[in-house]
């Protein structure tokens, strides 16, 4: 099953010169996004993670049903002030300023293996906040696992200590 | 398996007086996640549905394996300006101002059998407004289901029209 073809690109969003990625053609079809689970759950299944970790939004789409595939938990990373109880937060920085990121602080155990899973990797910005947010709290990075990746914006350059996977790419 | 005991309640969040269910307790727990979608999809799978709908973030957690699980595909409705391609927008009432939600124009034909899904039925708010934008695109609302019911917000009573399920109520 090709499922690239079930990727929609659209040009200019959110801003122009971005030739944005849009999975939610792929989520509405659904043999496309079953089998595109199951190629990523694939990756991560024989690493023996005791967790999935995904940051919001879009992360949740996928990370959710790779942890329900393999039958393990899984754990959001947020926004400032969307998780209820006691969070750990790592600033980042973008282009134009920062964003920030946060866990709960009891959500993983010091020795827990830990794959983290998002639907894009551009640059690896959030994904990398995502990974010292599990790193901070002992976890092991054991996997990182993407639905795309745009190759020619290097992520894997700024992840590169880390076994990664990615479905697409472009 | 009793769920509610995964469910972690956090008094005064986000504002003082609510008594918030923070779902994430069960999320990083592999056994009552699988058991929660499990049940939640029970609900649904006789129904015939073509796809699922959740809203953002929360419903994203739960609606995306349900449709992983069911073998449908999955629709989100999200905040304006998230969603790339053209969408049509949903405002409502909150106590205090308004919100709205989006979902993409094309993500529904008319007759396309629906159920939506979150994590939390409160007021009834979020939900109705997802449910308003699939009518508005001719899907029809076979089931909406919920992890959590507040019961004595009587959500159930702004949603008196359709098929309402909850795995756990307070």
């Amino acid at each position: 099953m090709n499922l690239e073809k079930y990727i929609r690109v659209i040009e200019d969003f959110p801003v122009e010169g971005i030739s944005f990625k849009d999975v939610t053609t792929l989520l509405k079809d659904g043999e496309a996004f079953r089998y595109a689970i199951k190629l990523m759950a694939d990756e991560i299944r024989s690493k023996d993670v005791d967790l999935i970790v995904g940051p919001e939004a879009r992360g949740f789409l996928f990370g959710a049903p790779i942890a329900y595939e393999i039958g393990v938990g899984f754990v959001p990373v947020r926004k400032p002030g969307k998780l209820p109880a006691e969070t750990l937060k790592y600033e980042y920085e973008l282009e134009y300023g920062s964003d920030s990121l946060e866990i709960h602080k009891d959500a993983i155990k010091p020795g827990d293996r830990i794959a983290v899973v998002d639907d894009l990797l551009a640059t690896g910005g959030t994904i990398l906040s995502a990974v010292k947010l599990v790193e901070s709290l002992g976890g092991i990075v054991v996997h990182i696992g993407f639905l795309i990746e745009l190759e020619e914006l290097m992520g894997r350059k700024a992840l590169s200590k880390y076994n990664i996977s990615s479905i697409i790419k472009y």
